[in-house]
């Protein structure tokens, strides 16, 4: 079936191939994309757009040696697929498996990592630098999406890169999209075609400028003026790179494996800054895929038509998040909705069907996203902006400047808050509450179900000062939902059960875990209390420290890092208010990165599942450290 | 003296003036500005660059309804002046006075504040798209320099604003500076002058078009070809402006009113979003500062001309950075040295002036920066980037996801880390402990003196893996400096003083009072051991807990928030030792926003000086919590 494709094993074997047979291995790469990502689940219309572009750079260029460094990252499997990683694939996403992204450690060809958008142009000038000073002659090529480039930070890069001169080559991925509809100046502007209609238009402004010639006689002034106003229709995508100090090639055909050899080996002879404008389809080679990309962004492993119908899954975090914001929104016309990119990730699609004018995309440019909503709030609107948590790790100083020291009511709702699942370390949410719980008048909460969800949310929105709420990725329990949300008092816990002999302090993602394990250890004649703290601040330390002072001994778990988060927080409080008697052990992400795998998986790698937490209760009291090796102290 | 300043106590006695009055009050607020600022310190270059555009926005708009946002805030003096802090201007930047940037809780008349650069377009469009869902005819103004818009977040914000098609105006005061003289292909480009040059070339280039026109006949594909090609040079600096959706007006003569009002007025009956590029110089005015602008953009007071000569001070921080850079780059030609647009601010003037070829000034753009250095790190090179401690919060992502995450071996250096003084609360480097600590393969570290500095340096170029050392704003202590830098073992700190009654565990700038605290100590008879950490991570547990266990009494002191920070590491420590029989106090800043204040003055009021730690250990000897009213737990 994969007559050429199971002959490479790296770029110098689909070197060996004539350009002819690029196409038909064009196919194949298609045929092995779709079998193996039904299988796998991942990124599937990005990876679809650019198997073309991924053979035409391999065949061009000689990786290794030269650095191909893939934006974000999602798009690299036909990469993957042709530099040794065809028999692994498999595992692709998997839990020890290869990474859904470029990762350093997985290939030498792949130079630099990446998962968050608009970092491969700064990357790709530092190894172009690199290599100049070493006096090399290996070629960068960094490949962008036209979604990326909204990110300031590739903005940032372009600006150096078309000042120092170095040989840095930029392949701008244009399909027109994010992971939604690409949105902003930059993209409508980018996307302006050749069509017909545009020669035309040329044709009739240059005639009339032409005819107004001998009227302007000697006055250059005027006629300058005169042509820059007739000829600015006459802009072209090129002449924003071009400003920028590159040299812009295209659009070329991105589908088109010949034509683009054919401008790619022109382009490796070229020195300096070039931009090679290369047009795309997401989803391109299956049909519902190209009608709807968004959709098939990312997908879920499919099921064989033969397989049981599922239980119907609870409504996930996301989901109630956006229709609670609906129903918030229904009633209240000062709150407004600002996601980054991803209306559908954050669960926004609703909102902003329902109130298109009150919904902001801004793109992928979180930065910008919380200092507009700040602006927003001074206003006297009610901004909520829903950001991944991870992502959210890019706007960390707007939180702090713009937000936190103004004091002003921005609603930051951090969805995929703690472990991911199979996207990994860069998509991990796993350091919100260390990172924003040290900022000055922030209040920073997660519930414990979809149902506290709600309430959280209302909460926030009408707390008219900065606050974060973190929820999961995934579904919630299936639990009641009250049928409106109300507000909860800041900074107030909750005691779910009381016992004796130690108290776990649970917050989030957490609590129900927690629950559960109070549930074993009472099998085993240990009856712990189990708080909801609910908040990490503020904290809520006169039921936190009542608890702890009853039972001499505090187990906190978070799905955060150990580090600086929710149960240092705790340690803290104890410390602060000189409980000398009361023991604390703390469970959470330890000092590392965690890699892909199941959800589920990775909480019982860390112990933060009910098992996990009531074994190391258990060996806390009997007075060893942690059950759990991931546990113990990291030097 | 003030004849037509004095008259003016806001916005509204600006207005009856008449426009010709303006260009004399022009005078005036420029002596004045001079006067006050040599008195005060203070940014004064940038302020003498826009008091015609402040007096013109003033006059032609209508603050507060109308909202001007100053991106950065350091060049908002005069508007400042215009808007009723005339008679409170001489304490700016003082302890309790008014401050040296833009701040809602001071006026009205500063609908956002700032001190970081790049957030006005952002938050200049929340305005005004409140004010449009408010269907309100208020017009939004956000005054950014070219400088500010290397900054990728202001272009994240052009893009969405381009796109919104609201009333926003944007005001480009062009200098071709940010502080020091501006880089990028962007500013480049913007400056490029509407010279007689210019049009020559322009008339050239359409006579060669017009007279190939016979030859092309019907091939207009080929005409426009060559159009487009022949008219590349024909770019002004607003075609960029135009690309991205905005009107373009300018260049405009930034130090003429009565043409800057001409403009306004015409500006503030447009729709849709406006650029008005204006040209100004910065400093202009004082020929010292035009000169010299950068050296001109902070300036400290002025001493009066008999005052006895003082003694001179030790090098700064700053200083003995740079110059320990300029000793390991001799020797080692693969030290690359990285700034965001302060070459002077971050000491590194003279390693740029030494080793051009290795130095990056990368325009004010954090993020870039960092990634950059990560792709010159992959490459085997030694990057070192300078930053303020407080503007790398702006790169937390980029330390998470390009340095820690692929362990590539870039040193931070955040300068300016701690108490910052007159700046105030936008500038102190009160976060870098705890949100630099949580992030895994991080080393984190501070010296104790400038000696420890030049060490700690070495340590970090040579460290192989992801590494910080932040040291504060300021001389150092005059201290003998080694001959040579020399690496420091990474994880191990110092016993300076071993005590019988309490441990005293300091780090960085903390270390010196913490020994003089504990001098205080003996007087009275109690004996305290002091711990120079040296590593906020990985801690020296062994030393640390060996001391603690010693004493029984552990007091931590940092110059970082307390949350998350250096006491909390300790304190993890103690408790996953499970050594509950010490207690541990932690001294440092607490959970709020630092004001403006002489570092001497504020650390004074956080008790984190030599009489505060002192005051504090004593109480807690005896069982008290501090002594120190600001130390007492925030609920």
């Amino acid at each position: 079936m994969y007559t050429l494709l199971s002959k490479i094993n790296g770029p110098d074997d689909l070197k060996k191939l004539d350009a002819e047979e690029l196409t038909p291995l064009a196919d194949e790469v298609r045929s092995f994309l779709m079998e193996n990502v039904a299988k796998t689940g991942g990124h599937l219309a990005s990876n679809l757009g650019v198997v073309e572009l991924s053979i035409a750079l391999h065949y061009c260029f000689n990786s290794p040696k030269d650095k191909i460094v893939w934006d974000v990252g999602h798009q690299a499997y036909t990469h993957k697929i042709l530099t040794g990683r065809r028999d692994s694939f498999h595992t692709q996403r998997c839990y020890k498996g290869i990474s859904g992204f470029p990762k350093r450690s997985e290939s030498p060809h792949d130079p630099f990592g990446a998962g968050h958008s608009s970092t491969s142009i700064s990357a790709g000038l530092g190894l172009a630098v690199a290599n100049a000073l070493k006096g090399g002659d290996a070629r960068s090529i960094a490949v962008i999406g036209d979604g990326s480039l909204t990110g300031g930070m590739a903005l940032e890069a372009l600006n150096q890169a078309g000042h120092l001169k170095k040989n840095l080559i930029v392949v701008l991925n244009d399909n027109e999209m994010s992971i939604s509809k690409n949105v902003g100046a930059l993209s409508s502007f980018i996307s302006r075609k050749m069509t017909g209609t545009y020669y035309r238009n040329l044709k009739k402004e240059m005639e009339g400028l032409l005819a107004g010639i001998p009227a302007i006689g000697g006055n250059i002034l005027h006629f300058a003026k005169k042509a820059e106003n007739s000829l600015k229709g006459f802009l072209t995508p090129g002449t924003l790179f071009e400003a920028l100090g590159f040299e812009y090639v295209g659009p070329i055909a991105g589908h088109d494996i010949q034509s683009m050899l054919a401008v790619l080996e022109n382009v490796k002879r070229l020195e300096g800054p070039i931009l090679v404008h290369v047009m795309t389809k997401k989803g391109k080679g299956y049909a519902p895929a190209e009608d709807m990309p968004d959709k098939f962004h990312g997908v879920a492993p499919m099921k064989p038509a033969s397989a049981a119908p599922a239980k119907p899954a609870p409504p996930s975090y996301t989901q109630v998040f956006g229709d609670t914001l609906v129903k918030l929104g229904e009633k209240d016309d000062k709150i407004l909705a600002i996601t980054a990119a991803m209306p559908d990730g954050t669960g926004l699609t609703p909102f902003a069907k329902r109130f298109p004018e009150r919904f902001f995309d801004v793109g992928i440019a979180e930065q910008h996203a919380l200092t507009f909503a700040a602006g927003l709030a001074v206003e006297g609107f009610r901004p909520v902006a829903a950001i991944y948590s991870t992502f959210t790790q890019r706007a960390y100083d707007q939180v702090f400047h713009d937000i936190c020291l103004q004091k002003l009511p921005v609603t930051l709702a951090l969805d995929r808050a703690g472990l991911v699942g199979d996207d990994g370390p860069t998509h991990h949410g796993a350091f919100d509450m260390s990172y924003l719980r040290h900022l000055p008048e922030l209040t920073v909460m997660a519930p414990k179900d979809e149902n506290e969800l709600q309430h959280m949310l209302k909460t926030a929105i009408y707390h008219g000062r900065p606050i974060s709420l973190r929820y999961p990725r995934g579904a919630g329990y299936g639990v009641a939902m009250d049928k409106d949300p109300k507000g909860l008092e800041v900074g107030k816990g909750e005691l779910l059960v009381e016992g004796s002999d130690l108290t776990l302090v649970a917050i989030g993602s957490t609590v129900y875990p927690a629950l559960e394990a109070a549930s074993m250890l009472k099998q085993k004649g240990i009856f712990a209390s189990v708080v909801n703290a609910r908040f990490v601040k503020p904290l809520d330390r006169d039921l936190i420290l009542a608890q702890a002072g009853r039972t001499g001994c505090v187990v906190t778990v978070e799905e955060n890092a150990l580090m600086g988060g929710f149960g240092s927080a705790v340690l803290e409080a104890v410390a602060d208010a000189g409980m000398t008697a009361v023991r604390v052990k703390r469970i959470g992400i330890p000092d590392k990165f965690i890699e892909q795998g199941s959800q589920a998986q990775l909480r019982a790698d860390l112990g933060i599942d009910a098992a996990g937490i009531a074994a190391t209760c258990q060996a806390f009291l009997q007075g060893a450290g942690s059950a759990h090796p991931q546990l113990t102290v990291v030097k």
